[in-house]
């Protein structure tokens, strides 16, 4: 292996390492909160990196996207009005925006080179924000959601980083409080829950916090995800009133159909989630 | 990252590559097969490369293991013998014996080396071998099966290494032809089927040539698997007759009960395989 032509990010503190072979270093750019990098890969289209980490790939981020976004908006009974916290790549917006029940959705993500950068290397997401129900603002999501009126997001997806650097405020119990008190009393959290494979003692605290701010209901939704560390991830959904164990199906409107995401799979994981990632709830 | 400290192994021709952090290699053997090597990883307990491909970890065997042997054996209605291709480490039989309804169960390994490591540092595993309705025999498992008696199995597992080398030929549409004629009319075959999200290709071939072989069900089961390539790796269930959309439910005789394997995700997988893995079949 020569080493020059490898991406490669080792788990912190979980020894074991992901690498993607990269042709060439497309872009560079140091922006007020951390170095934005773009690769081209040799098997997995476009490749951003933020501080080293595998953000999204072009050939596997729809899986991430789709399970952050259809779960929830599909257990959500009316899901008009979305909020999404971080996704500065669009991606998670793309999704929102296929359910047409939703009016507005609001994207609230604090570094604007994220989609600047999207808007150049993954454009079939970034043209979301074109969408005349997307709204896109750049500042601190904590600021954001502490100044909206309370009761008045339905669903509200966390697309954030790891909890180190700029992220780190967003898997705080408070800001959870805060996030509960801005949804309306049947609104739905989803938010990006690590790996419950290598992390399992932070799931269960990102779960333990949740129900401390007073998210009645919790599940946890693993899912693969082949370029973030160990090939496992997970999406939590939270709400104070609205069942999580039931939802809607899928109707033809959510064009084009998901590629990951099923019904099927959807209620196996809440009839079957593995003994190894219940034990963490 | 210290290059000598980890045991990368990248996908060939699939521009991606897993790593573990090492603390050292216990032992290497070259047996007239292959080169198998034991390292004890940072996390992931201890480690089986052969020819420089992960075999199996302490830490995250089980679900491959239970995933190749749970849905056929609780599909089957009365799996009473059963043969294990391959499989050396004795994982495959480890959960094989876990099902009281298993009268006998042969492993056909063609290197005694690995069962023998196995022995030395996955004794968990090794000792199913002392269980008494186990026959280990060490040959090539395609002349195996050419002399095994028609209709004598009723589940044959093939837990074998990927299709280059000594394996190759246990992928082939002539040995899934006599895998069919020994099973009893209503066996099934469980194969390790590679990944589908690596190698969506050759998963598609595998089943062509299950299907080409007789095999007139067929199920794609896949399942994270975080130190194989991708993190998501795949078992396939062939029948003749036997419907594969139905099983028994796991009873608490499953001791120690399934950590990853639950009736309700094989269920999901069966009613909501993603779009993504559909399209293979």
């Amino acid at each position: 292996m020569d080493d020059s032509r490898w991406f490669v990010e080792p788990a912190p503190g979980a020894g074991c390492s992901i690498g993607l072979r990269i042709s060439r270093r497309i872009e560079q750019v140091k922006s007020p909160f951390q170095t934005i990098e773009i690769f081209e890969t040799a098997d997995f289209g476009h490749l951003m990196a933020i501080d080293g980490c595998i953000m999204l790939t072009e050939r596997d981020h729809f899986i991430y996207h789709e399970m952050l976004v259809h779960p929830a908006l599909l257990t959500h009974p009316r899901p008009g009005r979305i909020v999404i916290v971080g996704g500065g790549d669009c991606g998670t917006l793309t999704e929102v925006l296929k359910h047409p029940e939703v009016e507005s959705a609001v994207q609230v993500e604090i570094d604007q080179a994220v989609t600047a950068l999207a808007r150049r290397h993954f454009p079939e997401l970034a043209r979301a924000g074109d969408d005349p129900r997307a709204v896109l603002h750049y500042e601190d999501a904590l600021l954001w959601i502490e100044r909206a009126p309370p009761a008045s997001i339905d669903v509200l997806c966390i697309d954030s980083t790891d909890p180190v650097g700029p992220a780190k405020g967003l898997f705080e119990t408070d800001f959870y409080a805060t996030c509960l008190s801005r949804l309306k009393p049947d609104g739905i959290l989803a938010l990006q829950s690590e790996s419950p494979f290598l992390y399992p003692d932070l799931v269960k605290e990102i779960h333990g916090r949740l129900a401390q701010a007073g998210f009645r209901e919790r599940l946890l939704l693993p899912f693969p995800q082949p370029t973030y560390p160990s090939g496992v991830w997970s999406v939590s959904l939270a709400s104070s009133l609205t069942p999580l164990g039931t939802f809607r199906m899928p109707t033809p409107s959510l064009i084009p159909a998901p590629r990951y995401y099923s019904a099927g799979l959807h209620r196996g994981l809440i009839e079957g989630l593995p003994e190894l990632f219940q034990k963490l709830l």
